[in-house]
């Protein structure tokens, strides 16, 4: 028997917990799921399940170490900043781990001590990271094989609504943490690199400086850039690409919109509105514009933002009940992010039987035998319900998967790393195809940002 | 002989100096100015002065306790930051103490020290802050004193060219630090009161929220809000107040137009950018523009922005050679704005003969006897040259006359304190009519922001 530790039984171990359960007879392996609330954990899998449920408090060193001695393997679900004191103990008894976050310099600081103990500390092996790392570098070590020279990659991911619960003018409802998707692109500007030049894009300007990205069968999308486009670009060996871009994908219409709320200030979280307990709706959005005695709040908000009467964006504005003068805040000393999370959740959080959808979208422009050539690669995962999320199911089976290819000996080099090499996607990426976590390839024209070459 | 000891011999102590200088018989005055460069020192006073120059490093316990135990009152001229080691010594020697800066934590915590040992601590008694105290508080004491009741409270302050220097169609130079031009109003959303309502203006949309104020003789600025409106809510008495606001004048056109480095994150403090050192002005520009294989930086800032051909706004850009592919940035690993403020520098540094203004404009609207008044006060102080400026006029005057106010003991109230009472006021702001400082004022008819009381 080979013994398995969870920490952190949150929203998204639904697949991740069933796939190794399924496997745990033909692969002997014996599930610890450890949780600060055995209760909750327990109400969240389900009393059934074969697994121990024990109690762990990651910051109480005895119970900590205690379930950490008698695993194999530890994966850490916890939140990011929490991995270290886990790794730590991995180190000190000498187990593997696996998490779906992105490596902290704490972690990579145990790199040598890792390698010295031949441990393998897998890191951002969920979707983004995760599915984003393994599938771009399949497909460069593939062009770089066969002798191509990348000049672009693009790499873009979304986390929506799937198409047949999408019934909002948005396009739009919240399937991860909705604070992020308020607060998305703020704290620096976007930095990423087109036809060898560095560009910038304010937060100001983020939502309208989007592209356009079609998927096959699932119509158009839109992306904005993330900040940190250029975070890999030595990782994935792509230094000399003239092009380097990632972004966010989200419905066509959505950044237009949602650039109203960012002009306004309305998703600002840096200060708090003192007497939000009282506000109403109205009054949140009143806040941002001119004080008039006559003027209507609507008139002002278009007035502002120059938004024509027939443009259909206002619609969206008015599903989301902005205006509403009996609607309240209750939000005690919130700043606008909170308030404006609070209003959005009335109208975007996912009703029962909804559905969600990771959408990933990659570029790959090369050069071969003096000729330019483009692949894209596009991914649709479609959710179940609301336990057996698309969300769940792009980060729960590669970590899954992940921890069973350490344990097999398929994954074999030591020392803190992602999910960047032949040894690691390969085995990862085949297993996940059979879940139907597939990349569909596109030859396509090189169109790059210069396409006459001028 | 009364000692005074000047401590940092900067740009705005001309007027201080020479006001003491021109008393120093009369009222009996030994002045010694300390700075750590005695020979910038001497440049910039003259060696023909009646003063002895030490050398003083403020961060020497030594040299500094030495002059300030030598002196009966101490005016640090130092950027803020310094003040706290003179002021502690100040307290430790019993001497009276003077400053242009605003009230740090660590000097408010002095005040018990301050007032035990029977000691001034005047602060803020520049011009913004200074000024503006004073002349405030003059009008709002004299509304209250025959039983008015405040309802509206406005203030406005530029630092600008004077009329016959303005020569640029910004209708702007750099009279004071060019550095807090460029990142003012970044750091947080504006708040202020309007008719109650308490409202914010992300910076986003600072530069496009301006309203217009007339100046007799002097035509027309506009002004957009400061970010700490509310400052002076409770230490004006004003806490029930309908109105309060704060602002920065400009002439009218500037902030439309600098919007646009607003917009395109030029104006960003956060960040540096690699390879600015071999950048030219153009590029600079363009890192902020989409890439374009054939398209100009030009139509491409014009249309990002949303600008006409033919709007005159487009001449202020062209006028300072945004889009120059020559001209180099050479600022090694620069923020934007950093070298945003080198290409503004080409353009607005102040020729030898060039004169700066300082306006001020105030509004203060009242209840008296059931009915609505309004009074404006404006005050506009002409520069003479670049040494005797209009700024080292306004800063150094009240300074000056403030330090003779101690030593005489018309100002007698100890502690660390702010020009705000009658005692401080009124004998300062007597003085510096003489100068040609002087409100005028105007009864017009109260506007506020609801005149048909809706």
């Amino acid at each position: 028997m080979r013994n398995i530790l969870i920490i952190g039984a949150g929203k998204s171990c639904s697949y991740l917990i069933k796939y190794l359960l399924d496997h745990s007879e033909s692969q002997h392996l014996k599930l610890t799921i450890g949780d600060l609330h055995v209760e909750n954990a327990k109400k969240l899998i389900g009393t059934d399940v074969k697994a121990d449920i024990i109690h762990l408090d990651v910051f109480d060193p005895e119970s900590r170490s205690e379930a950490i001695k008698k695993a194999d393997i530890i994966i850490s679900m916890l939140p990011a900043r929490f991995h270290i004191e886990v790794a730590r103990d991995c180190i000190k008894f000498k187990k593997h781990m696996v998490t779906a976050s992105y490596v902290s310099k704490e972690m990579q600081a145990l790199d040598a001590e890792a390698k010295a103990n031949n441990l393998i500390f897998m890191n951002e092996i969920g979707v983004d990271p995760g599915i984003d790392h393994m599938s771009a570098m399949q497909v460069i070590d593939r062009i770089r094989d066969k002798g191509g020279k990348m000049i672009l990659f693009e790499s873009f991911t979304g986390g929506l609504v799937a198409p047949e619960s999408d019934t909002n003018l948005w396009n739009y409802k919240f399937t991860w943490n909705p604070r992020n998707v308020v607060v998305a692109g703020q704290g620096g500007a976007a930095k990423f690199l087109q036809e060898d030049q560095f560009k910038y894009i304010s937060y100001n300007r983020l939502f309208r400086r989007t592209e356009f990205l079609d998927v096959e069968n699932y119509g158009r999308f839109e992306a904005y850039a993330n900040r940190d486009s250029l975070k890999y670009q030595n990782v994935y060996g792509l230094d000399h690409v003239k092009t380097l871009y990632r972004g966010t994908m989200r419905r066509v219409g959505f950044s237009r919109a949602w650039n109203a709320f960012v002009q306004l200030g309305m998703t600002d979280d840096s200060y708090t509105i003192d007497d939000s307990k009282n506000m109403s709706y109205r009054d949140f959005v009143n806040a941002f514009l001119p004080y008039s005695p006559t003027d209507s709040v609507e008139l002002k908000f278009r007035h502002a933002l120059k938004i024509d009467q027939d443009d259909m964006m206002w619609d969206k504005f008015l599903e989301l009940d902005l205006f509403n003068p009996e609607k309240m805040v209750e939000l005690d000393k919130g700043t606008p992010a909170q308030i404006l999370q609070k209003i959005l959740m009335d109208s975007w959080t996912l009703a029962k039987d909804d559905k969600d959808m990771i959408v990933m979208y990659h570029k790959f422009g090369y050069e071969l035998n003096g000729k330019k050539h483009q692949i894209d690669a596009t991914m649709v995962t479609l959710g179940q319900d609301q336990t057996y999320t698309a969300m769940a199911k792009t980060v729960g089976l590669p970590v899954a998967i992940a921890t069973l290819a350490i344990l097999n000996g398929d994954i074999k080099t030591p020392g803190v790393q992602i999910p960047i090499t032949k040894e690691v996607y390969t085995p990862i990426l085949k297993a996940l195809e059979a879940y139907d976590i597939a990349f569909k390839e596109y030859e396509v024209p090189y169109l790059g940002y210069n396409p006459l070459n001028v």
